[in-house]
């Protein structure tokens, strides 16, 4: 299926240059950075920057956005990297799918802003969104790896204030338990080129600060789920973060949530990024963008006549 | 998004005539074919007796069907109950969904047939559909309730014979651990009102005979899934049985399987039975003949351009 194999891939992936979240924070960020920056952006997207709850970031617009139909991104790196520079092709891409435009905040990380520094800055832009005039239920959070593990932990946070909830919740890969107790730390570290469970602790350790590694507001899979929003978590089966996906579907679900997992076989951490190189990427963006339009469009699907 | 409130079935679901599977199995069936009898057929789907690799049952055939798109499925029941008859209606809505017709089986039943006839004949059947000239890819194995774990349990018996798999597997509230480890046995107990851990238990002891009821064969959750076609899993969140459709998730994706789980919010035990009360039921038909299709048809879904 793929549009070429991911295995030739792997050089650009896991060579010398190639992100290693075992490193120290600064160093993490200059190189998960600089493979960012060397992602190409599909034509057709264009970009503003904006503040919005008092949070910079930059909002990707494609050419037949609705403007009533709003993706919050929050981007992966670990909470040490990453930037809204970094993802606004892949929140682009998404927004696309679903017919509306995203805004990436550039929330603060660690180790200069440990937690729940990220966390107030998502949920500042959340509610600069609905300030903004935007309905809840017009808008999806998401969010890729760490940011996905921060989109879920911003729903829950909004949920514990009172807030309306946003009408949908997309995850690619999410990072949701940072005390690292998931079985696939183990039995998938010899597939997963990209993501280590040393990788993980180390990031966890330099976002946290003085957090414990269960709170729900930094490992959301520890949170109440009853009453969250529709959700879509997408993954990768050679992903040392299988069971961080997994084991959030089984948690949500046991809540009463509508719950939509959707592993991919073979695929490594946060596959789209590769749209360019892989068809599975286009396909799990088509999937994202079509999950948040169909809940947040107030289109219900009902196919029979 | 419900036709009429799911609250307002109950009286006729947990009525003194409802099924109750903690009976001796044959009051069981009594009870529970007489429901099943009760179910309405939609228009448009004709029905044809038929012996497919020694087993009779019948073919629900709609009216625009693609003769080499077929769907096999696997009635539940809990192993003692449930028919051809009684579900023909049900197969036949997936087939249409898929635009192909399915074969449902009359597999023995216990207590006159215990472990493993019904596995015997539900491969016999999948082999009577290959030696009839389907293409192995062109078949999607489907399956509810018992019947959903019989589907599994059918493709890792023909992986053990080294068959040739089928497409897709499409499963709706599967039964895949007749060893009653789920945590939702307990945990849902209150909120099931069809299905208890005693009737599982009850219609495991007679069906496995002197089987152990871990067997891969008669609870597939223990099986080896490396090699797995793609699998859908269909469940309501209020089952005693949603941890054996997460669990099954879990095991299948560590084996890199793509899979698709997902969960209703609210809804019961084989909801889609109800489809005639229900919109969440032709929703979830429409979804697992879309995914039979998908997989079965040869259509690759790529939709950016």
């Amino acid at each position: 299926m793929s549009l070429i194999e991911l295995e030739s891939l792997m050089p650009v992936l896991t060579g010398p240059d190639a992100p290693d979240f075992r490193l120290p924070p600064l160093e993490v960020r200059e190189r998960f950075d600089t493979m960012l920056a060397g992602l190409p952006i599909k034509d057709g997207l264009a970009f503003e920057n904006a503040v919005v709850g008092g949070v910079p970031g930059i909002w990707a617009v494609p050419a037949e956005a609705e403007a009533d139909l709003v993706i919050l991104y929050l981007h992966g790196g670990g909470y040490v990297s990453g930037s809204a520079a970094g993802y606004r092709g892949l929140a682009g891409l998404i927004a696309e799918a679903a017919g509306g435009r995203a805004f990436v905040p550039d929330y603060r990380l660690a180790p200069e802003h440990v937690y729940p520094a990220a966390l107030d800055d998502a949920l500042a832009a959340y509610m600069g969104l609905l300030d903004a005039g935007h309905e809840a239920g017009s808008i999806t959070i998401a969010g890729d790896s760490a940011g996905g593990g921060l989109a879920a932990a911003t729903v829950l946070a909004a949920k514990d204030r009172g807030l309306p909830l946003p009408g949908a919740v997309t995850l690619l890969s999410p990072w949701v338990d940072l005390d690292g107790t998931g079985t696939t730390l183990e039995t998938k570290s010899e597939a997963d080129p990209l993501i280590s469970a040393e990788g993980l602790t180390n990031c966890a350790q330099v976002y946290l600060g003085d957090a414990h590694a269960a709170a729900p507001g930094a490992s959301p899979l520890y949170g109440d789920f009853t009453g969250f929003p529709p959700l879509l978590i997408e993954v990768g089966t050679r992903e040392v973060l299988l069971s961080d996906a997994t084991r959030l579907a089984e948690r949500a679900a046991a809540a009463n949530v509508d719950v939509t997992l959707r592993t991919w076989r073979g695929m490594v951490h946060v596959f789209p990024n590769l749209w360019f190189a892989l068809s599975e990427g286009p396909e799990a963006i088509a999937e994202l963008g079509a999950f948040a339009r169909r809940h947040t469009a107030g289109i219900t699907a009902n196919s029979f006549s």
